[in-house]
């Protein structure tokens, strides 16, 4: 059985491979590389831009954004105490419309240390 | 069978558990506490503010949150007439994006009447 | 001297009179026509219709529509009381961004007392 | 069985025709009536109002109005290199977090042309 | 005396050249060059290029990114009237909350007629 | 002569103020409370928290929000080149409409360099 963690892996990589290739569009291929670099050690450590990159998504609401992010991060060994103090900051700022992206990102968290 | 009231409440209620559990994080038991305190009886009825709830979570196309009002609106015994023109302000002021959301949203209330 | 209300509602009118008079569109007097319509007395009164328009107004974050949803519902007699339990839900359901917004609500709300 | 077009589609004029009937919501009405209304040949062709429609669409990330305007857009004989302009657009705009909604339209797209 | 374009050039080209140098960043001259290709003529045209960037920017409500696009379809002879049918369309998908942008926007049009 | 500094506080303080007075209401106190808690040191140290604040309104493009955590970074030490790099992750994930809110943080940060 594929765990929820393979599922996301597997889609986001078939589509994206597709997204890259069909048309041949410059642009698609720089943003994509872009999204890669932007996230490098650099004055900010790695770490760091990818809480950055987790809180941005969160408060965008974007789960699948939410999920890529939770990968880098626990790739980079966060904690869920400092995973935990990431949630709050984006549901004190994006509100209660948040929570229910905090509820299926604390899923595949989850799933990420079984996995 | 399980109907979609139950399989909503059941993961909501499961996954908010873990998220108070976790981390034992003091600033996401207290937005949780926020959230069930503003909705209570105050100069605006209860019934009054679960509909401000519900335009809030429409606008801002959640459609969990959108499920949790409609919900308090039911046991609330807000009629569909008065419901429709929640949707229409919804509509209005939030633009056609809304329409989806507005879809599935009638589909609950729907799933409420006979849950 | 011009309050901020008289500054607000001359602009408005202005502006809205070029939108319906430039290119004749017949959509935009639709949608303008309708901004009027929706919140008429219907199975909920124009009171609670306006309510919901400025909750709405303040989640999405349009200090020029929360403006006007202030007007109407200072003229409809809201109390100070009522009002800033609409601005604990949408500072509650839209987070802590909301609140430069609820800032300059509250002032415009002070204005309408004097205007 | 039912391909993704076949099952948006169903589901999508069901709930409409609901939301039409229940309680008779003349501004709900008037709101889908526009929503037609507005994509129809002008000062400019509706060919490139579903353009405007879909871009509008995407950087919203609302991705059931993304396949109903890549729909009006297959029919119109959009080519997937026009499309992947659209894409680039919505994605430079609205940023990173499109990307998922991109990746589903793609996979809509390609379920267009086979359906 | 200055009118409201060049105000708006002016400080836009000012904060873009510091934004340039200040401390170097790579990516941030990547999505600024970015911005430049995405809208030259390609498999769509630059005019309806800046369409799309024009309703895109509108439905998210930036007045910034609205006088950007207007300034650029006011080089390439937008009408009037086609300009008011991307209004429409703005309007329609985003609601009633992008009317105060959208009365902006006018003023700008305006600005730009005689500047 | 007063600087945008001094101006943005003196305001966002007296505001503050009437809305903590105003109607008495415990719901907007406790949210302004949980506003001050969430950024202190805990898992996560506050500096790292600030930046995660100040990400977070950017891609919501809120600029009072914005220039609240600049003023806190800057009070933290944050260098040029690590703002840059917050700047671009915000730019990258919530695309170029956050272009022009980095325009006037970018402003406010020199302000605050001479203030």
């Amino acid at each position: 059985m594929q765990s929820s963690v393979e599922e996301y892996n597997r889609y986001r990589e078939k589509m994206n491979e597709k997204l890259l290739s069909a048309g041949n569009n410059k642009i698609i291929k720089r943003i994509f590389n872009l999204d890669t670099n932007t996230y490098m050690d650099g004055a900010l450590d790695a770490r760091t831009k990818e809480m950055l990159g987790l809180v941005a998504s969160m408060v965008l609401r974007c789960d699948d954004c939410i999920k890529y992010h939770l990968q880098q991060c626990h790739e980079m060994k966060l904690s869920t105490d400092e995973l935990m103090e990431i949630f709050a900051v984006a549901n004190l700022v994006g509100g209660t419309i948040v929570i229910p992206h905090t509820r299926q990102a604390m899923e595949f968290w989850e799933d990420l240390q079984t996995s």
